[in-house]
């Protein structure tokens, strides 16, 4: 007998690793960063200070992933039941196997979460993950940077590679622009039409040599999509015009007053 | 006659511009953000608090950015002499034309770099941009986040949007693992000889019912494709299992001391 199983996230089974972090302020802003992007199991490796008001309060609306803490005495024990590890690094070093950008990086960890869990794993704040850990990751990875100055902070990096893993999840959509009802073709050829007669009643467009006036503004508006609103606007627009010339000419017609 | 001019790095035409931003801490992270992507333009409108020494901590070794921030009344000054304007929004609004996403945004300001300057423009912190301003702009940008939390801390979303300029200008490469020379495929043909023989040396590897001892092994060094120092140690580790069988036989045969 099968049973349907609900899916699990892929982003559920990612955990963020941080080893040994000096400031609980970083902590916090990890946490926050994590969140952001939908992820919500954070371990710490013997940090300096944790429980902290300051990580309280850079974690900001994100201190439910700070009650759900794990603590470490070592990274072997954080990355107890995972089956993939890719540690962070601002430089390469000369045993590692394989160094992926944060991009590479997240769709492999996205490829393996398929299979288990897997950790991104972040060293302390001055010199990052030393070669005994990294020689716990499968891989590294590294966020493309200025190399004259490579030095994320350690949220920012955590951001970073939590917007990745997001991204990779597939997790990459942004809510459309509010969609208005285009103008038909036709209701657009009449808004030219239009446009064409008050200009010419405007002498601004001389009908013996109207040069590229009208193909120019027939190329302005193709390139925004017109609405069925912005036609009557537009249109709207013109028919005060149209107006002010016929009250004009009634004037003139009238008297010198 | 025609003179060679420099290349101009498209990073150099992005300027980022904070809107009103309340705490000068994050004026700070935002600039150490941008130099790590390499972009260097910092425009500032009304900051409350700037310069200030908590932008100057928070900047780490980016104190150079906020050295050459520019100081604007309002977004138009901030904006003069761009062709091209992202508003970053964690929330879509109702007039804006066009919503894209962060990568998206990135590829489209890094295209239109070609021509211009263009702007990455961030609202305050508590409320984003006004409409005002977002009307400004040519297109809103949102970072894909989660829809239960979406609230990234604005320095956080500087730094991820740096980081997609930068993968956009290109400039997305990480350097290489060491290489070490790869084995050959008779080194490694000896190799896998040399194990078999010391398999069943060993009695672990029957040669009348070898199973898929062999062929297990071959499945896990080719995935690991073998260097020749590789080749050599594991070589050296079956010399050192065949002089242990050898001890033990000649012992047995010594006597029974």
């Amino acid at each position: 007998m099968h049973f349907t199983v609900p899916p699990v996230s892929l982003l559920d089974r990612v955990r963020v690793v941080l080893c040994q972090p000096s400031h609980p302020g970083n902590i916090g802003a990890a946490a926050r960063a994590m969140k952001t992007m939908g992820l919500s199991r954070l371990a710490l490796v013997q940090p300096m200070r944790f429980p902290d008001a300051e990580a309280d309060a850079l974690a900001s609306g994100a201190t439910d992933i700070l009650g759900a803490v794990t603590l470490h005495e070592n990274l072997d024990d954080a990355l107890a039941g995972c089956i993939f590890a890719i540690g962070l690094s601002a430089r390469s070093r000369e045993l590692v196997g394989e160094i992926l950008s944060a991009r590479e990086a997240a769709v492999e960890a996205m490829r393996q979460a398929g299979q288990g869990e897997v950790a991104l794993v972040f060293g302390t704040e001055m010199s990052g993950l030393t070669n005994d850990e990294l020689a716990r990751c499968q891989s590294l990875a590294m966020i493309p940077a200025n190399p004259a100055y490579s030095s994320l902070n350690l949220a920012a990096a955590v951001q970073v590679m939590c917007y990745e893993i997001r991204m990779a999840a597939g997790e990459n959509r942004v809510p459309c622009a509010p969609a208005f009802p285009l103008a038909s073709q036709d209701a657009i050829e009449l808004l030219y039409r239009h446009a064409a007669r008050t200009l010419v009643a405007l002498d601004f467009l001389n009908p013996q040599r109207p040069k590229r006036l009208l193909p120019r503004l027939r190329r302005l508006f193709a390139r925004t999509r017109l609405e069925h609103e912005e036609v009557n606007i537009l249109r709207g627009i013109l028919a005060s015009v149209d107006a002010v010339i016929a009250r004009e000419k009634a004037k003139e017609k009238g008297g010198n007053c």
